[in-house]
């Protein structure tokens, strides 16, 4: 239980503009940066995966303050950063082989967005043999439309942890893991 | 555009199991049916998966009914049939290799379900760099419970194709797809 890490996905500046649209969980800053002063204070790993593009388009081009981590997110020196061009964070990022190195086989994963980076790289890591817990309320998508017909952002959030639940991943509320004094034992616990 | 190929994701006796609670999507087994006509009277590849499982408790294990495709989704004879033990068809097969000595870069995905095995293989073949067409009414799903709040069968379908398209694939219908004289073009039209 002592090598689970907490796996921040895209936790970047680019998802502040408003062209997203609405997004639910407005607790979801405050629950990034009590889960990464936590795992520090607890002298854990904590790993950081950012999107990039080479697009000079995309709000997540590495020219472009919308690549960087926000204020809650910041990696601090020594925090390994791997940038991806995709969805997944497994997929064209030496992610799977770090934590092959490092012998870690336990993932607290947090982040955005609940049904795209968040999703593929919580299916692909349980895929892959890891162990995901995935905090319900430290990941957070935005409203989306299909055919007409709209769907609030709580509404996508909430059917893809149903998905998610047990086919993938443990879910866990960031106070269900504050609240016990060690982190890792709770995350054994769920997992 | 002539080398989009049918992918056809566990069309199994297994999912007839009535434990998996409501499905949506009556029509499912006839656009199944529907689809690899369509593909074998032009001569275009058509691939299966079949998810498989070495625990014998499991309803996918080799020796089980379960484990076999269903009449209307039976492979033929010379069509290759990739066997997984996870919901991504390209982790732990050959699938992905197949596809690149093939040169085969456009799928046409079908099968189940929505939000696990088909959600999983969309998001990847995507990331792998494939364009992805996925057939709406050519997949399904069954109800499940999150905290006590129980999601239908097409609450769950509907999400997950709303967060699907345009950022893993495009969506068709099945009887947009038959409705051309030729479903390679109209799939080109359509990614």
């Amino acid at each position: 239980m002592q090598n689970a890490a907490l796996l921040v996905i895209d936790v970047q500046k680019a998802f502040d503009d408003p062209a997203w649209g609405q997004r639910n969980n407005p607790g979801f800053e405050t629950n990034i940066a009590n889960l990464l002063e936590f795992w520090r204070a607890k002298k854990r790993t904590v790993i950081h995966v950012h999107h990039s593009a080479n697009v000079t388009t995309s709000r997540f081009h590495t020219d472009k303050v919308g690549h960087e981590a926000t204020k809650e997110g910041q990696p601090l020196p020594g925090e390994p950063v791997f940038k991806k061009l995709v969805n997944s964070a497994f997929i064209g990022t030496e992610l799977e082989q770090y934590l092959r190195t490092n012998k870690i086989e336990k993932l607290v994963v947090v982040g955005l967005t609940t049904d795209h980076c968040i999703s593929t790289s919580v299916r692909m890591a349980a895929n892959l043999g890891f162990e995901v817990t995935l905090v319900s309320d430290a990941t957070a998508t935005f409203e989306r439309e299909l055919d007409g017909i709209h769907y609030t952002a709580e509404q996508i959030h909430a059917v893809h942890l149903a998905s998610l639940n047990d086919e993938f991943c443990q879910l866990a509320s960031c106070s269900a893991i504050l609240r016990v004094g060690d982190a890792m034992q709770m995350v054994g616990d769920l997992i």
